[in-house]
């Protein structure tokens, strides 16, 4: 196994290695607490993925939890518990003085979320054993999602009396294309298998078991390593984009931002190489 | 079978029973014609939804036909034709007056089918025999859509002359994920079958009859109906707001929307009956 | 083998032809190069598909390759190579005066390209053999997708050095469901097969060979052909509005559209038809 | 003064009569309480200009009050109290439950007002006297807006606790060009005259007297209603739909539109009256 | 007066010189028709601005009417009388066949107006004398609007039976702050002067002449002309970029449109003449 | 003068002061400099927002220059030249590189400029002497905007070869109603003075002097904080999410918003006060 990255050694409950040249693994680090998440928690997530996106020694990451038991658990619900933003002498508040102070504390928890997506660099989710809750919101902003056969999953909010609210609804409808079955595991918060998963195209591959699935990850990212950044990394700004906007707008956002993309190194190089058969090495971004 | 819901006993196509608490079975009931919509028929349909909608006793709908020949056949052709709004000294006015008063009949048509859509409990619809035309444009407004395993499903509009209108060519590319297929049957208008439909992820479950069809149904209904409205209701109406809006922008509503949500009984209730392993008991809303 | 149509013998790099009546078969023409894309071709691409448009003589267009080897093998790498916007004096431009001159040459690209999907009459694509690039984002402007089993599919940019642009990005993450496949092949840049694209939705159908694809393809075309150009025409182009706007706007738009193709003569024609057990034949659109 | 227009002589707070052929003169007629609205009022609102909306013999509405002392002031404060959703066995409930209530109680409230903007003919607004709080909110929902210059005006919400919910903050920012003044008056309350606002071009006149505000928008509306209903209606309808979409997609929605109108007799008639000197007469719409 | 530029020699009705070194004049050139637009005058006005657009000699425009007597008369009502798309054997077509024949016609004329807004360089609009119909249309699409005192303007399509439909409706409520006034102009038809354009934000100078109002406009072109034509055309483009777009959308379009922009020589040689007082010259773009 | 809030007092450029009860009035303080902005600047300009937004004895921010010579004069030239992001062996780097490197730059600048926009609480700008620049970019994102007589404002970016990209370009389109001006002066970069400001609706109010400006703008600030801070915050919300949403959706947004609003104890508290004539208090949001 691959030793910690140096840069990263501050957090506590994230974990970066690096199995090959440019590719970042993150675990998820609470495995005790079947890697849920407390405030402490997600800030860290929302700070690592910023980090990662500007480390240019990086350019793919996957993302696991640490351990046997858990992509993680979601949220960590004794911790929030004690830890609520109306805890104290906050209770007298009326209605709309608690929303105010709930407001931020959800604008804060998705903006964590959020930062995965915003990674520059594509991230490939390997979901495995429990995975539930906050997991389905934070695998909905990976690029690639791939399971161990033994995960199970559930957009279980429902059931803790709320909304899931850190991306999920958001989300899923935008990147499933079956909304009866979106509506299903959100309205009903049942679990789901990791086949039910793969047959509706919420994740592309299924493996054995979590060590196979992380293997599979892995061939992923280190193929992606080997391409020019400049392309990869555009692919996934475009593919983003292209899920929010129109069309029209979409190739008209495409134009402007080729037309410096295809000015760097990596078109010319990348050309080449292929007529001449040769592997091209692109450098950092 | 239950008894007809009595606050429900004014309508003549609209058959409504409680198979089990808070779940309402609506029937389009017309199955002398194939349950096929006259104005009057789509006129009903609109006002049962909004009443269901609002009915606080009722917290998941169930939607099939009555009989069992059709789910429904779609449009009364025939009535269509005889009170049609050009009928009798109409004919003589210019393309631009027949428009405007086209339009407005659109209108209606299109605000009583949305009605369902706009129920803010959740609504499974079950498919069964005939399902073509109006029968689609229907279901699109389903949150979960099951199938019994010899529905017969067609966009049948384009064989009719026209283009749908009361909302399948809006909704379906938004539902389906693949256009492929989309562009296929609404082009054609070809029959396709309830396995067809599953594998396209357009219904989410296929059964051998009707019966057993809205069997499956009621045990959802009847999860669905045990747990907190607050959270199922929130589910909806957030899902169907991220299919129509950025994620950028979902992301802000869903924190408005949970910042009063959160300060309902049913989250704390909820997440401590989790933590004893009761069931919780959920107020109306 | 039928004729080329007279009207468009100017082309020469586009071959039309009309296997059945009111139905166009267009072949990219240009086996030798494995139906590559230069500047020239594109430019054809657009007008051959402008002219389709207006055609009342024409009611679809299947769309394929011509010869054995390939659908199309995408941009022509060579051409591109000797005849880009900067070749010349040009290399002496500053990067903004570079990008100016980029723009416009992405635009036309872009622009050639979809007048595909512009195209008002449906367009039926059958990909086959070699299948990569330019194919992709040639065959997302398609209505049905159809591939033979030999196809050799890619979204090959990123092996190039670039970010697709010329509509793949933009348009896949809206006619596939699983955003976590259209990630996972647009950033690899892996070979996919038929059979995978049709588990994914990508394409709708697979057939054993070029010529029975062609076949199915035709089957469809003259289903199409007989049937009122005022309701196909209208339901291509409902169904790509609403893949683009909110479901309000679509319905908006739709009731306008309707309140005048409902005045064609077309809907009591097959209205009545229907009724009769007769079948209509349809004038000239 | 003309008499009140039989067809709507069933309203208790709506007074409609017609001071020259094809025009309606609507008066909030509850001049006791300065024209403010009870619930009552806004559903007669609502249903008064459905039904203007769709009377032939009607093709322009002028809006004013009754009375001299108000065009409204607003909100009936003391009914507002009294007959709140929450009165009575209602203050029991959970902040999530209150929320449920007051929504379609807001949503109402905006349904009713929007049928103003929603109504087919111009709809011109006279303010005069007291014009605050919903006096705002009703007049962004006209056309053409005519001040007397004894108006006062005030976006009244903030001092009585609440951020305007029936418009104003919607539609002001969109009709008025200098955001600085509009935020200016939502966010202090403050008066401002009629002056004022033809300055900032929130209304385009101001007159001396009630009386002469209502006989400027008496001459408007006369040469409004011996002009083409199917251009002036149209007009209307796509300057609404051009505030609220991106150039492209009016233009679009622009084509569809005139697609129908121009087929109408109205275009050819006037066009032949203008070559021909003559003043046409156009049939009903 | 400067002569025709040669370039622009081969159009019937549209007159080009250059008054000053990249300062292009273009003349709608068909004085004893009052400027009048039939078709053929449309399809040059298009393409003469699509060749200013990729003309590098070009930095900005001015636009102005042959002759004293009109900026423009609109449509050329006579021409279109005869030569319409419903003469001869089409006058028996169905409405929907109609409607299909009108739609590319009305297309086609939005889309050469519209060439005027994408023109990448700044159009400078002069008004003068009689402007109406399509004069304001055209208007519509400049950056900068100049009148002359005499200037005749109306929205003049209603009293000619139809709704504006080449622009104005689409663009005239984003460009003016005062949608009472939009309005009243629209509906009523009614003239009005170049003050009352300047008093509503329409035009942003009034001066007493023909002659003086193209003065001033040659005044603005020639410190146009003498910038960085990358700071003028980008600020051109984000600024319509942002009348459309959302400030979220716009900031990030900004973002990747100057990451390419600041690496031209403009940014640091305007920086460093500025910091040297000297006067920068700038390459072509 | 007021002491320096001990919160704020780590600020090296920013100086916040307390002129009366919830009132912060915060200024630019880099006299000597003519208050332009280093990274430093703007990196304190956003955390000072933010900490201001959270602030709940802050109820309105006032915001102006330090000194007399000026509001801000922009960016800090000099320091951007010795301190780019280009600056030692970066310059190698190809376009594509560079872009990236630029991309993240103009973001985070954005960022903190957005900031204020952000800011819960309503902001008054007051503008003074030298305020050319980014100073056009940070007044966009107020609320209100004040000039005192002197002011010399422009919108210089194009003079130092570049397009505006902190904001301007997105947002005055939005802001100021006449797009030929809005234009005009970011196209020619040319002076315009506190009265033409004025006379467009840029900013609401002139005055004499740089105290008086500020005296009007503390009397503006006073009446706010001592209204209903829900009422306040939440006008400022609904009217820029109305600024940048269609009228239905925020009408949407509006009644989910207020749902809860109206559940706090200032809607009842303000209601009371103004029927029973008292001055009511309001507790801290």
């Amino acid at each position: 196994m691959s030793a910690p990255l140096a840069a990263y050694s501050s957090y506590e409950f994230m974990l970066v290695t690096s199995p090959a040249p440019f590719v970042a693994h993150l675990e998820i680090n609470r495995p005790k607490k079947l890697n849920a998440f407390s405030q402490q928690v997600w800030l860290e997530f929302g700070r690592v993925f910023q980090q990662l996106s500007e480390d240019s020694d990086v350019r793919v990451v996957i993302l696991s939890g640490a351990g046997d038991r858990a992509f993680t658990a979601g949220l960590d619900v004794q911790a929030a518990a004690t830890d609520s933003p109306f805890s104290g002498d906050k209770q007298e508040l009326d209605p709309a003085r608690k929303a105010k102070l709930l407001r931020p504390h959800i604008d804060e928890f998705q903006s964590c979320i959020s930062q995965m997506e915003k990674c520059e660099k594509p991230v490939i989710c390997v979901m495995h054993a429990v995975s539930i809750g906050l997991a389905i919101d934070i695998s909905c902003c990976a690029d690639i999602r791939i399971a161990a056969a033994n995960t199970r999953l559930a957009v279980k909010e429902v059931d803790i009396g709320l909304a899931a609210d850190i991306g999920t609804l958001a989300r899923l409808p935008k990147i499933v294309g079956s909304t009866s079955w979106v509506k299903d595991v959100c309205l009903t918060a049942r679990d789901f298998s990791a086949q039910e998963a793969l047959a509706v195209g919420f994740v592309s591959q299924v493996h054995d078991t979590k060590a196979t699935a992380i293997e599979a990850a892995q061939k992923i990212a280190v193929s992606l390593a080997s391409k020019s950044p400049v392309a990869v990394q555009g692919t996934k700004e475009l593919l983003n984009y292209g899920r929010e906007h129109s069309t029209a707008d979409s190739l008209r956002y495409t134009a402007i931002w080729n037309s410096v993309a295809l000015q760097g190194e990596d078109f010319p190089k990348a050309m080449m190489s292929g007529l001449a058969k040769t592997k091209p090495t692109f450098s950092k971004l």
